[in-house]
């Protein structure tokens, strides 16, 4: 069965801003001109346009036009960065150790990842917050995906608009399994903590623009200070 | 400054449905019927709806009419109870042991309280999880909006579908924090675990729909089987 219409345009304007022909910020063709460009009706560009809307990735701006969503370095923080001081309050998390090795990948990691990659980029970080050790993440992405990533330590601080910026890959959404654990020995003696002492673990799949899981983060907390803040609705 | 029209219908209609005059399931009068009724345009009706639709209050249904959206156990459970299996799904938790007492607030359960009681009761519930303890959780609401529910222990399992049956009061958002602690004693005693082992504490204010704080909720959980769920977007 053919894909219903709107889904065609969805598709072409993904793919679009996927291979970075459609950058962000860029403005998108008019309704009329989409229509006319893929032979669909201006009703149907419409709902194209509602439904990329919906997801985030475009923007209307009255009399304006419709345009790609912006990621900047504060959005994307403020959206997959959770934790929080007591009062709410954000404060931006400084890097404080970074390495990235190129290695096998696990049979598990083979299994989420898109594409089954057989090497994978492994990324260690410490992040502190008001001087104080406090994440301890380690990140995994394809090798093949992300091309002599390894070799460009030091990174720069949001892993997300890098990816985006160097290599075309747009993460939207992120599935977290958050857990209390205590501390393995190599997390605590980078955050500074007792073996055992309790940390918020946070297991994220990172999934891009075009629903791949691209990346498996694993990120231990100390949260005396700080808590993971969410609203559910 | 006067509030906009489509506020006051919002307003008019929030306030039905908290007071319990639009039922759970009721069918909304229609755009037509609303506008001739509150003195306002078709267009300020239809815009004051899909308002109140984006917040999940109401449900347009395509050729029936709107309706006061029905919260069942199930999706409150599926909302507001976050703890998932590895694999994702959700078993409904069993109640092993409850109690409700009336106390003295506390000076922080006054000040975030909404209506600033000087009484509230406490509700405090140990939950199991396929035949194992696995949360210790203490709700405290206000005494004087609750009247007499110290006095109808057993509560039924699903206290927010409860709250909107015997009380009118409807549970829409719940703003959490999320930390790794140590389990307290009393804790620890509960859910059969040594005192200081890792537990997921989440830290909850209930919000309603007239936009009051009315219940603070901490529950402690094990997370060894399992972990609280949550996407990012």
């Amino acid at each position: 069965m053919a894909p219903p219409l709107y889904q065609v345009v969805i598709d072409t304007i993904v793919e679009r801003i996927a291979s970075g022909v459609l950058q962000s910020g860029a403005l998108l063709p008019s309704e009329t001109q989409l229509g006319a460009e893929l032979g669909v009706s201006q009703g149907t560009a419409r709902k194209a346009l509602m439904e990329l809307e919906s997801r985030g990735l475009v923007q209307r701006a009255q009399g304006r036009g419709t345009f790609v969503t912006v990621r900047t370095p504060e959005t994307s923080l403020f959206n997959f960065f959770r934790l929080r001081a007591a009062d709410g309050t954000l404060h931006t998390p400084k890097l404080e150790h970074e390495t990235a090795r190129r290695r096998a990948a696990t049979e598990a990691e083979r299994a989420a990842l898109w594409g089954r990659p057989d090497e994978v980029i492994e990324i260690e970080r410490v992040r502190s917050l008001a001087g104080r050790a406090m994440t301890y993440e380690v990140s995994v992405i394809s090798a093949a995906l992300f091309p002599g990533l390894a070799d460009r330590v030091p990174l720069p601080n949001t892993l997300y608009v890098f990816y985006q910026q160097a290599y075309s890959i747009i993460i939207v959404r992120a599935d977290e399994q958050v857990k209390a654990v205590p501390a393995p020995a190599r997390c605590a003696r980078l955050l500074g903590l007792k073996v055992g002492a309790p940390v918020l673990a946070v297991q994220r799949q990172a999934v891009d623009v075009l629903d791949r899981v691209v990346e498996l983060r694993l990120s231990q907390n100390v949260t005396d200070d700080h808590a993971y803040f969410i609203s559910l609705s």
